[in-house]
């Protein structure tokens, strides 16, 4: 087949590959599930949609789905979960790019708590769950329209802030643009920013410092 | 001359004119300076700069200047400042476009509190002065970089506020741009946008709203 | 649930919360409506499909529904509406923007009037409502395209301006953008502007400046 | 040299070829007005510095210079101007870009009456205009910052109206991109847009227009 | 109704109001065609969708419908096309708009050439048809992609050129917007542009022009 | 003074506040630095002109200044320097940027390596420095152009790389926009992206991680 | 009809005319095909939906369909394929452009490699693939998301690369406009771009360029 | 030092490094013109101000420099100079940019035929050129303003043409966006752009078509 599954990139990064589902054909992401799952064991895909995974659950009825994130996957059992990463969203709306997130990272073996619709449209549901907030090693601020989360945040830890803007929002908000400049533009320390939506390369980046913190805890 | 003064606004608006001295040429300044004195007895010009001012002040040796804000001004003695308007900034680089609203908004008769450099890095320089900006009848929130500060006091507050994105920043701030984004798209309620920089305009919509607040006070 | 809805905002803003049901899970939502309801003995939601209003119907009989704005509510009955907000729009297109805004105002205790299709295209519309414009205590100023009615609306009134740009439009209208930056970039004084097609917003902020206006009339 | 004078262009189209001197070298600028000088008689060149025209006038004493303009021209006596364009501006800082209309088409022959300042924050000013803007065979209209002077006008004339965008203004004006989009956006009827600043060019296409009208006065 | 038909516009500008059918809803639509068509004796409206032509149809069985152009008609017997206008395309895609154009001409007396599928890159096809061209009072250029056709048409007649930027095209044409930049900075003289896809507008400003020349034929 | 000294910043966040030098009035710099250095022992400015540091020379003669990065300082002796993190240049012309970034980490105790000039369109320089990039924490990618350096890096490395773009460039690469484009839209994985040329942002939240790193090493 | 066959164009160009199926009417598109079929005994179109092609089918039953590319086509026997362009995919996704590119270059006459999914992110995948595309003629390099394929290309040959972002990603990659500006920006020499997704163009570029490269083999 | 010259570079691809002077401080820019010139026996230089020519002229005074193009070399005598590149621009402000591609292909041995200042306003011009263009292996075709020139190239050629945008022009050309976006979307095949006044680009990817043109005349 024309795709060329990346099999030494577990050697390479310490990370087995994703699948993004999104706009993959049907025997083509077949293929692709099946290889990777033969070579680890288990099996992690972002953006199914939920035909894609009904097509998939005939040949691996183990597999399973969550709605709200589109992740798709077959876990081995009692893959241990280490360190602790903050998954924070401003609103409820954000939350199915949370999801991508938190989940990624746990794939990963990252412990993860998540701290959803706290926005800073009324700061006091923020200020209540600091504590949790402050005591990870890698905090995800996930927030649409303004995304304004992710300064307050960044002002209150000493730890990473990673940055995913969302498309939530409308009007100005082109579609999360507006939120990335916002976060790009923070006037607070320790941020750095991912792409629109990317919950993926959130969890993924946050465990990579997750794992600097937990390496000899 | 080609410019026509606006004599009737004073009426239709309750606001007397103020001079945009910018570009202006200094022959063409001085004429509008001197019809304005005669008119109005006072006279209130922004963004004026040092050289603009110093020819003026041949002129009319009473005219003051105020280099921060680049506001000349003649003001008649014993104006009252009624009811409170709150002017915040995120930082003190934003002081020069805070002044500028606050002694517009002063002129026309405002009472004013300034509030400086409690952008939301440092949320707690914020919270300690929480009070004088709950108390006002209009809150004015400029910041620039990423512009979060007019969500987070909109949250706070049950009182309009104007938000003005200033240029402060750099790269991808745009010249405040995403400034100006970020407070369009705010999460919060009851916030409305003013061009970047534009303190001028803030200060004079501000005074049309706290004169509502104080006419029967 | 994961949402967290804001049961001290009434207490902080003055204002009950409101609920944007664009996007929002059916179950979500009927259980936010709920508990809304119950605390609030009313409730109102912006942005709300066919399919959402009679999903909730079921549980919720009295729930009304406007087509034209998608606002659902079940409101209080004998609730007074005081001072007076001016509701213009550009053209007949902008109506479910303005309905939006009038409905959010109305809800909140306003009274409003509605003053429609009276683009600056022709000026004779506009000049024959201008008492109606000129008697209110805050004006809300709608229009799409190039969204001129906010600056013209602006010179002629000595209230604040709520300027609401619109998606109406095609081509270079950029879905609204042009209309907005028009609006901020208004060389009227007194202007300030929300998100696109924000109707809500501007419903919200003009109430907050009419209550300063009906405190003590 | 490397420049090829049009020299058909004035068959081909009526007008003689004009100077843009922004740019060129000394020594190519004095070419080209000589060369030009000779074949027409005459010569007009836009967007001259004064360092240019000085430069020039040692050659050519007959030279004049229009500073607000940047104009450049010698010209023949007793040429007619007939037909009538309005050349109406928003506020006194888009003058330069009105006369260099203005004199574009005066120098084609066209008959030219100036309307200046009567930008849409004061309406009265231009409805006081309003005859000699009518009476007119083609109306420039010329505004910066929003732009909404080309809307207003376009409604209360039957002949075609060319819009000119200035960069007047600040923050997201953008350097006239705003006034640019008000202006192609804009919902009355019979107005065209030309680049911003370019004075030259609608002066140019008011003459094509003029002529039309006054062929069989 | 909402609605304010205005009836003196054909007093003010010399044209009858012509509906924009696009987005209106059915009983809307139903009563603004019957009464411009009870005031005028005939109704022409651009955009409409082939539901909404056959929803009118059952009212006002004499309606005609152009695919191509989407504009429904009531039209008057016999009357007069005068003048010339010649409106050229750059492909068979920019047709639609072209018609729009051409039609809304027609439609306000203009008489019209079409000259379509004449883009710059097979240059010889539109040399072939240039005295057509350059025959006209008043050129109207279509183009999509690039827009190059405006620049060439505009270098080689000495009539106004209306530019009309379309939509056809793909990724980097931004919907039109390559098209209208390419226009806006034409090197050539007397071209002035409408909206993408406005040939509605392109045809009334053509008709204004194309009226001053044939006043006195 | 207006400015507030954030003094509880070093036990909020573990890091001393690090003055922003560019636009800060003389007199306001002096009070800042002086106010630092007494709390803190030390001191570091970023965006220092040569200017700024000669004036405030006169009072702190033991002032040191980097010319490429404009980083002032007053270091205590002695500190230690710990970990990795790898700063790595495309050009020679981000050098400026890089040596902000450098240095802010190395002040706040990381041990930094300098892999510069190692950009895309010369591969074999990258590969040849694979070693050092890979023992890193850390690693910071700093590029203008069409930044594709971080996409190279972040597909070799296991450890998280923050990507810096740059303005370096000309054209289309809009002040670096481009290449904050290019970063975040990265294929690889574990990339999260600063401010357009914000070397200070990258070396603080890179230290941040590399801390994490050599917690219990 | 309206649409005129450029059927000059093989003499002036050494192409045939090929067909831009998508957006044409059934019988227009089947008008086409006739006619170009007849004169050149070959048929090639590019963006042909399922349902084109099959209507086509009936008319012509030895038209082939390629899904992937979107192509259809109907060729001559036995043509031959010479000197040799290298076409190069960064992910699968981008294979439906490559396709585009590649079967037209084939349609043209010229020997195409294919080298697919051997992006930035993994580059050993390649280096691996060197030789085959350092041997080209010329190089197309086909990417979306943050497109630095073609940097990376750029450096590693001393033929001309044929860059072509696709529209493959989310978020902030703006429909490709990302990956366009990546590549014009490029920091290596020897690239140049065409528009998002246009395999069609950069086929037809590669093959004059191929041409050149064979004439005296 | 900290640049690393790219030695293995003319082996790799066959060009000599080309110094990029711009912004590169006088002690690293003598050293690099130090260090090619000694490996290469001959140097060469692009976007050199006066002040950097004379400050290496001091240390070689064989050096030469070109005030239009700002081309710095000291080049070997007698190279023979082979095939045919055409490089047009379209008015005369393009010259600076042309020569910058014209001299980069002669000095890596390419014959250069000049053809400038035939734009598209004035098409007899080009065509009068047309058999110069048509010879050429490769054209270059360089505008700014709308950028149309190339797409009218493209129309009349059968070998690759290379389009550069120039930032030539005002107001809405963006400083050359709107003359890269023409030429990207251009409807004329065989045509590939590059960035911004990249006339270095241009001259080398031309003189790479060129080689394999002349390989085996
Ligand atoms: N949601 C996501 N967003 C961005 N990248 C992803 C996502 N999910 C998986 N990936 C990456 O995409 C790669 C697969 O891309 P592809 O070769 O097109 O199948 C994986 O190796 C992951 O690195
Ligand atoms: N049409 C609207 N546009 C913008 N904000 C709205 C709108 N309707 C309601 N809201 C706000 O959105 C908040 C609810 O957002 P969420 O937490 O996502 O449910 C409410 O508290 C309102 O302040
Ligand atoms: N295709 C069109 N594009 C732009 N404006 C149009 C078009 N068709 C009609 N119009 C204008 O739109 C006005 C009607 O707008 P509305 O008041 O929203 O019905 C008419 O008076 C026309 O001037
Ligand atoms: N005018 C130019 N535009 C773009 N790239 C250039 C130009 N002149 C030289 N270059 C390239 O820039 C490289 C040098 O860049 P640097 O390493 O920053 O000195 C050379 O190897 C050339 O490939
Ligand atoms: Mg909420
Ligand atoms: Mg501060
Ligand atoms: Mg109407
Ligand atoms: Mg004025
Ligand atoms: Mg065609
Ligand atoms: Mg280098
Ligand atoms: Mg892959
Ligand atoms: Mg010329």
């Amino acid at each position: 087949g024309y795709a060329k599954l990346d099999t030494h990139r577990k050697i390479r990064s310490g990370f087995a590959e994703v699948i993004f589902c999104s706009g993959k054909a049907d025997e083509h992401l077949r293929q692709i599930v099946g290889k990777l799952y033969e070579e680890e064991g288990e099996v992690f895909g972002t953006r199914a949609s939920k035909e894609q995974y009904e097509m998939l659950k005939k040949t691996y009825p183990e597999l399973e789905y969550d709605e709200i994130s589109g992740i798709i996957k077959i876990e081995k059992k009692g893959k241990k979960q280490e360190g602790k990463i903050a998954v924070c969203t401003a609103g409820t709306a954000d939350i199915s790019v949370a999801e991508e997130a938190a989940q990624t990272a746990e794939y990963f073996g990252s412990r993860v708590e998540r701290i959803y619709d706290v926005g800073v449209s009324g700061l006091h549901r923020l200020l209540a769950r600091l504590d949790a907030i402050q005591s990870a090693n890698c905090v995800i601020a996930i927030a649409g329209m303004e995304g304004a989360l992710a300064s307050v945040i960044g002002g209150l830890v000493d730890k990473p802030v990673i940055a995913v803007p969302t498309s939530v929002g409308y009007g100005a908000n082109m579609h999360g643009l507006s939120a990335l400049l916002t976060m790009i533009n923070s006037c607070a320390n320790g941020i750095a920013v991912v792409n629109i939506d990317n919950g993926y390369g959130a969890g993924y980046m946050a465990t990579q410092i997750n794992r600097l913190g937990v390496r000899h805890e």
